[in-house]
């Protein structure tokens, strides 16, 4: 099969199109076609080195951790997909990815895909889906009416965030900036705020749940919007708990895991209309750099996916 | 390039996944290289030879009249496109469609594709959103708080429809049957009748405008839930402007043609999140046999969209 490989740690050169053999499915997993994946950030942190000293992967490595497909097998002790079946997925990290024809994954760590969108739209959710998920509900527990500022709402993870936010019932916050304001508008956000017009700490206060998509100097400055008793969340880098201590604040940091409970609720959700998955950019799987490239940039807009097979 | 042609009229086995010579481009036309395309009902009624009287074909013809793609070359005329622009189209069904690897448009009716969708979703919209545009908007010239019936809600149509009646403040009805019932309300209908457990006469009376997607026995049903001086517009055989005459009704029947405007207007809905595609199905080109049985059907909700190529 055709498959997006790495054989070592590197730059976007190190990315090989190139014939891979099929994976070996266990009795407990699925051997999934891939119709679409889709590109995140950890595919490139992965690919640049940056998870060595937490995972250790032997090369060469398939990367990409995100897919809709069609099953293709099942392995002995599979009951809950057959063959022929829909599925999407945020398969385990440790594992080859989906940047290929065909992809080995759990049984548990697959779910039926959307019923109303297409595979491409269903690549796009699973990983920032699951994201925003153990953020918004598992970690901080939102509750209708609390107060949320999402960082980079027309992202990835920041678009399906507030989406998901609001079908909560929470005060929704987000930050964009120029033509972007109105889809996060349009996702649902009650105030959006051009970053690039205003300082957010100038606008906001008093929020009960900061999520933390960008790290660094935005992660630092965010606890002062935060009201007592309120949670800093990141998925970028764990925020301090001598410093939410002092403040009588919260902290969080979500590490995420493959969840098939998860992507049914998020399909039911997408089903029903209240979660729009938002694809801003794709790409053939051949032109991966590319699709790198344009992650690594920052502009992009919602998910980038990737066309590899057919449905 | 590959492409799906037919060789006489007939039912699904003249349709033959073949090589097929690569389409030469007029100084007006744009080359369009197919991400996915999507199936409407004219594609077969046009295969088993419907059409005939009207459309004179020379075979071996290429189906299909929705596309979502990227620009592969423009003829010397062509202003509004460059190449690697994404665009979607229902083109003129008068010369070859786009069940094909590519595909040459006319300017005209090419359009920018919608940014927060996937190309299957786009190629979704084309045909269905114009169909839904000129009967509501062009002909029935809806208007806020105006009762809108729209026959088949869950269908290609009927779920544009809907939405589409929607974003103009319209009161909508609409039929689906069973567990479509769910989808339907989600996309906005404020009444929905289960078809299966109500006659729709019984239940609906006074509508300014009845959108008929069935023809036949609905349609002739249609006159009796009307109120004085409604229309009843069809797109599947003209209403009698005789009937229409008598009862102080008026009569629409549509008959699409490409637009690049409304295209437009329709992307932009569907980045404002005022429009979800729905796309229900999904088959590889080579598969265009079983997708042409789903659509005959009648049991298909939403779109079905072929996947072509390579973003």
């Amino acid at each position: 099969m055709k498959a997006v490989r790495i054989h070592a740690y590197g730059n976007a050169d190190v990315l090989a199109y190139e014939d891979a053999p099929m994976p070996q499915i266990a009795a407990d997993d699925v051997l999934v076609r891939v119709v679409n994946a889709s590109v995140n950030p950890v595919d490139w942190k992965i690919r640049e080195g940056h998870a060595k000293s937490m995972l250790s992967y032997t090369f060469p490595l398939i990367l990409g951790w995100d897919v809709s497909g069609v099953v293709e097998a099942i392995g002995e002790n599979v009951t809950r997909f057959k063959v022929g079946d829909a599925v999407f997925s945020r398969p385990d990290i440790k594992r080859d990815g989906t940047y290929a024809e065909y992809v080995a994954i759990r049984e548990t760590e697959l779910a039926h895909k959307p019923k109303t969108v297409s595979h491409a739209e269903a690549a796009s959710l699973p990983l920032a889906g699951i994201t925003a998920w153990e953020v918004l509900i598992t970690t901080a527990r939102i509750t209708s009416r609390q107060r949320v500022l999402i960082h980079a709402g027309a992202g990835g993870v920041g678009s399906l965030a507030i989406q998901l936010a609001k079908t909560r019932g929470a005060y929704v916050i987000a930050t964009a900036s120029g033509k972007n304001v109105s889809l996060v508008r349009s996702l649902g956000a009650d105030e959006v705020i051009d970053y690039r017009a205003q300082a957010f700490e100038k606008v906001v206060k008093d929020v009960d749940v900061v999520f933390d998509t960008l790290g660094g100097q935005v992660q630092d400055v965010s606890w002062n919007v935060l009201k007592p008793g309120g949670i800093l969340v990141s998925i970028v880098s764990p925020p301090s708990e001598e410093r939410a201590k002092e403040l009588g604040m919260r902290a969080g940091f979500v590490f995420i895991e493959p969840s098939a409970p998860i992507l049914t609720q998020l399909a039911a959700l997408v089903d029903a209309g209240a979660i729009r998955p938002i694809v801003g950019a794709e790409y053939a799987l051949k032109d991966i750099a590319k699709a790198h490239a344009f992650s690594q940039s920052g502009r992009a807009v919602g998910k980038i996916v990737l066309y590899v097979g057919q449905p």
